[in-house]
């Protein structure tokens, strides 16, 4: 936990991909404070007729590079949640050129009790996480 | 806002495909008072043997052309939700004559903190929205 | 109701595939006691660069034959997620060999509004479920 569901167009190579998903990771741990190894990131790759991304009229460009970050989480706090928007966009910019334009992210909350990590046990309940 | 997945089994065209997410946009937009061009969709298509879709005892007749219409929103009224339910359905059989038995819909809700539309912002919160 | 997502990485045959959904749907329809027939499950296959699945420090040693079981469901009595979480690692190794490494779950709960399963009904509020 988090979970990173990242819903892309095909056309990237793999360590592009890679890229992205390591930046995105360390943007998620540093702002959301993770534990060590909490990685979990899941890529689909689309048809450019799969994904239909407009702008609620912000007036933004979307491209073929256009990533959305879709996430599973327990709660987390507003002021990180900004900072994690802002770093992610900036970070993907700097580092691989993708446009902050073509970055939109979204959270969805669950609760301690709905993850299990393997085992079949619920990790945050039974002391071991 | 709403993020709208649409996962379908592979067979339609791309034009078919596209007449379909013109309509459940447009419903969506009608039902839920969605601000012009607040639409982002992204189709995942699958192998018949990756979607088993039953009907939990409610008679349905499930065909390769059965669509699952996931959701994600900040909260709605319910009576926008079933207006949404039965208008989507109609139009689609209307329109495209997919049966009311192939489509299913569900929604889960997050709130507005938990969109950045791009630029690392969170639109919702800094009143660009 | 629930939606069960299944991550899983390409090179399962279509039998092995069957044959896990139907122990995960066997165990959720126990465990979180299901009506008859109340079976969605949505699998996507993906190349191994698009799943990086680490451990969050709990030592697993994760295998090309990971699986992520993500639902969505109205909400769910603890005891009956842990029972799920347990059995459903359980039965999967007892039954398919899948190491119990090689197993997480997450859920998320939405309500029972949030459902229409068909003919555009939200066939929880009508009294047909």
């Amino acid at each position: 936990m988090p979970l990173m569901r990242v819903d892309m167009i095909k056309g990237r190579s793999k360590e592009e991909i890679r890229q992205i998903l390591d930046i995105a990771y360390q943007v998620a741990s540093e702002e959301f404070h993770l534990l060590p190894r909490d990685r979990y990131q899941i890529v689909t790759q689309h048809d450019p007729s799969e994904m239909i991304i407009e702008d609620v009229g912000l007036g933004f460009n979307r491209t073929d590079r256009f990533i959305m970050f879709s996430i599973t989480s327990s709660p987390r706090q507003l002021e990180d949640k900004k900072r994690f928007y802002a770093r992610l966009v900036k970070e993907l910019h700097e580092k691989t050129g993708i446009s902050p334009e073509d970055v939109m992210i979204n959270i969805t909350c669950n609760t301690k009790e709905d993850w299990s990590f393997g085992m079949g046990e619920a990790q945050f309940l039974n002391g071991k996480l």
